[in-house]
């Protein structure tokens, strides 16, 4: 422990890479994700920016690490967007429910959900990551207003408490195929309609 | 506080329905929504059924106030039952816009998502009161399947937590009109698609 902010230290220890994200974790909550910047936590954690990029290629990157994430939306942007437009939203439905039914993916997400639903502060974080990282994106990408993307968020987060938290029944237990055949165009007609 | 379980008293003072109240809320809370029997929660507030009844002509009612709900599933449904089916989906979206615009009916209502979200204990009960208040009698009343009615309960759960928990822009600024001209489709779609 004595140690750790010693100058010099290995860049590759396990603990300068914790120490990171526990100053992230500090700094998203205090300024949320919008505000919060690679040099600011840099000098939370005491080490250099180029450290922080060393082991986090991007913001977005660091707030997954820091919130245990197990995905970036930025490596799943690119699934949606790699196909026919007039499959957009089969892709999408079909992509947020395989990750959620992974219990390892899914928990982390509905503890970042519950926090934000119970602390203003968690909120404000929570609510600019999902609108930079991922509303924004696809906003911008397939030039559709932001407020449909919203409407097709709200299905998909309706659908995931739904299914997980209150455990609606038969929804809980349908299977993906025919909540595709349901959701599906739903979104479609969001993004493209 | 020492006469309150005297036999005799007044059926009409306020200590009464307080203490139907607090023995609902424990019965709800131990037993679900669909176990509770009004004869269960007269016992537990050691009164007589009858004037359960007296005071809470349903179950429904009494989970109502018991979690301090200020409107009863039971009084909404017939407002969206009444109209021409093809217009039903935007009778719903309205209705549910105006419902939690108000912020008197919003707060116990995200309170008690808030309470199923956090534990394990209420969200049964949420959930069973959910389903056999409202997604039941909606998909009954339409002769929908019943995974149709979660699937436009998910949609409009996810606009109100978006709009009024992460307070997502500009969902959350966004005006009924438009939000209707989005969602309306959806919800006939599930509805009578």
């Amino acid at each position: 422990m004595t140690d750790r902010r010693r100058p010099g230290r290995r860049p590759g220890s396990a603990d300068t890479r914790g120490e990171i994200l526990t100053a992230a974790r500090r700094v998203f909550a205090e300024k949320g994700f919008d505000k919060a910047t690679v040099r600011g936590i840099a000098r939370e954690a005491q080490v250099d920016p180029a450290l922080v990029h060393h082991y986090f290629d991007t913001k977005e990157g660091m707030f997954a690490a820091a919130m245990e994430l197990p995905i970036n939306p930025q490596q799943i942007l690119p699934v949606l967007f790699d196909g026919p437009r007039e499959e957009i939203g089969e892709r999408l439905v079909r992509t947020i429910l395989t990750l959620t039914a992974d219990e390892k993916t899914r928990a982390p997400v509905l503890a970042l959900l519950r926090s934000a639903m119970s602390n203003e502060q968690a909120v404000g974080m929570v609510r600019e990551f999902f609108t930079s990282a991922l509303l924004y994106q696809v906003a911008d990408r397939l030039g559709v207003p932001q407020l449909r993307v919203e409407a097709g968020f709200a299905q998909m987060l309706g659908i995931v408490l739904a299914r997980y938290v209150l455990k609606l029944e038969p929804l809980a237990s349908a299977g993906h195929d025919e909540l595709v055949e349901i959701l599906a165009p739903t979104i479609q007609r969001y993004f493209t309609g």
